[in-house]
């Protein structure tokens, strides 16, 4: 059991005068207990009673596996023919006051049976304080942070020697996940992206059975999971030959965003400024709307966590954020280039945990 | 757009006096759309208002995909620092009667939004129609069902070639996953499990480094998505010698069970029925405790949907489901043997797509 983190949620529900609460997104349950599983469409979750012991729920045919890895030692189950929220009923009572949930996480449908079953007066969003907490890596989560982005360069340097004119980018794909596999990851962190030609133009494109040809850009976005953290890196190289003088130029300001970026970031500026330095290179070299996301999120047991690095968060960077730096310029029918970091703010900026190359580069 | 789906949709939306709804699950916006796309935390919606024309919300980067798939033609777009609901309350207008919304998809965070936004009086789930839908099997669907099981069935084949005593769960993970890609799977359609030795007793254990040795069980569960549809497996096998006694009875119970079920299963039956006929077999050869979770689950555009084989649903079997049939017996520190089977429901009976043996097989 991590103690500090139970501390400050602690503090939170005394705070807000909340009764008790119910952490349901399996990610936070394994955050708190230890207990990490994908429970599918199951009722899983870490009821934290104020005057009570705090227990697990799980399904029945978890219990071995929830006993094995659990901190909080209180564990009831529940079989596929009960009722989840029945049984909470039971164990919990009726709630005379606040009572705390993730309302990012639960559903509308769970939501309506288990404030059924729990009438509280009130029910308050306690993801932001999780959220919170996650934010803010410690040393061993920075570690692993490090470990994974590690493993998913490593994949980039065995997948860019099986890259030549007409393999295709399914076939790149199969290699990296096999390459990830190999290496030791849990799996991708999200769907490997291989993109070639005019494709590198869909930000989310899917990668298919094209060809990769000579003088097409190559963009690969990809990264795993290792041991419960995840690592997410864009690369884009040029296909046997020198990119056209356009494409060239669309590279080079998309590598000069990203510097900019990662020279401004540090503790006391906002998020939205990060995003602005990266942005302002882009506008002021003509292609302000061919850049058409925000510039990164947070990183962690998420591929996609809190905090958004977008134009309207004025949250402030502090020490111990990672988050990615992604810009990317997309030319609908030609071409398009993102070139992605993740970093870790330390006290005077940033560390970048992605060390790959990022000069434009022919390859294949 | 498929006009049955759009018309089933109609006349529920003029049965339960809807004034539009909003349908998130981005799978039921490729469903109904052709339009299927990952948003992430990003919103995606398909917005069906009464009395306008139906309109498609995504995210500004993915238009230009949205423009390509799309059979709905109006496509809206929000950017990162936009706020959807606000955006949505433009589009649709206060809404003066009751709404309807996929309570098992939307969260209370969203929900709190979107009920903001649009006032309506009352918000109905509309989930259920979507599942019912979906749980009812084009021959287009079961088409691409047949092909996704094939798939499996093929890197099942391919991956048993590779097992030999000392080499490690993950190892086979690998090659499986490799296969899968290499045959032109999108994905395994969830973790791939190999377990080995007394793991295979964790209904629901993670591969690891753990070596395979002479007499262990050694249980494969996988799946693919191909095509948008999911194929589910799983078949226990003995390696390098006879199992005992004991494992001998465990894997003939359970292949007993499982053909039980199959042997019971055809319209007008109950799926609680189907799920008894298994679980008697075990029962009576003294293992009912060892078999602690339902039968089966619906399969589909997702791995695990509607309907729930399981002893407490007395919806009837109809022709056009597809569900798994996968009895298991579980003896901790011991062993596990499960045999699972997808199968469609005919006019007469069920039509098992997968096709790999069953009988106890010594490999390795």
């Amino acid at each position: 059991m991590n103690d500090q983190r139970w501390k400050q949620l602690r503090t939170h529900m005394d705070e807000q005068a909340l009764e008790g609460l119910l952490i349901t997104d399996p990610k936070h349950v394994g955050y708190l207990t230890g207990f990490f599983s994908d429970p599918h469409e199951r009722f899983l979750g870490l009821a934290i009673p104020k005057h009570d012991e705090p227990f697990l729920v799980v399904p029945a045919l978890d219990l071995e596996d929830a006993k094995a890895h659990s901190s909080v030692p209180l564990i009831r189950t529940h079989g596929d023919t009960d009722d989840a929220y029945a049984l909470l009923q039971g164990w919990i009572g009726r709630v005379p006051g606040a009572f705390g949930i993730e309302k990012d996480h639960l559903s509308v449908s769970r939501f309506e049976r288990l404030s059924a079953a729990l009438g509280a007066d009130r029910y308050a969003d306690v993801g932001g304080v999780l959220s919170a907490l996650r934010a803010a890596k410690t040393p061993e989560e920075i570690e692993k942070l490090r470990r994974a982005v590690h493993l998913i360069e490593a994949v980039l340097t065995e997948g860019l020697k099986h890259v030549r004119v007409g393999v295709t980018e399914i076939e790149i794909v199969a290699e990296l996940e096999y390459q990830m596999k190999k290496l030791g990851a849990q799996g991708p962190s999200f769907d490997t992206m291989v993109l070639t030609g005019d494709k590198t133009a869909l930000p989310h494109g899917t990668p298919g059975s094209r060809q990769i040809a000579a003088g097409d850009m190559l963009m690969f976005d990809m990264g795993v999971y290792l041991d419960g953290y995840a690592s997410d890196i864009t690369r884009t190289f040029a296909v046997a030959e020198r990119p056209s003088e356009e494409a060239t130029k669309i590279y080079e300001t998309v590598l000069a965003a990203n510097l900019a970026a990662i020279a401004h970031a540090r503790p006391g500026v906002t998020l939205a400024s990060v995003d602005a330095a990266a942005r302002e290179v882009i506008t002021e070299a003509g292609y302000g709307p061919h850049f058409m996301h925000r510039l990164g999120h947070g990183l962690g047991m998420d591929v996609h966590e809190h905090p958004s690095v977008h134009g309207a968060n004025e949250q402030l960077v502090t020490e111990g954020l990672c988050f990615t730096v992604e810009p990317g310029i997309y030319v609908a029918g030609e071409c398009g280039v993102r070139i992605e970091d993740d970093v870790i703010v330390t006290q005077g900026g940033v560390d970048v945990l992605t060390t790959f190359p990022k000069q434009l580069t022919v390859i294949g």
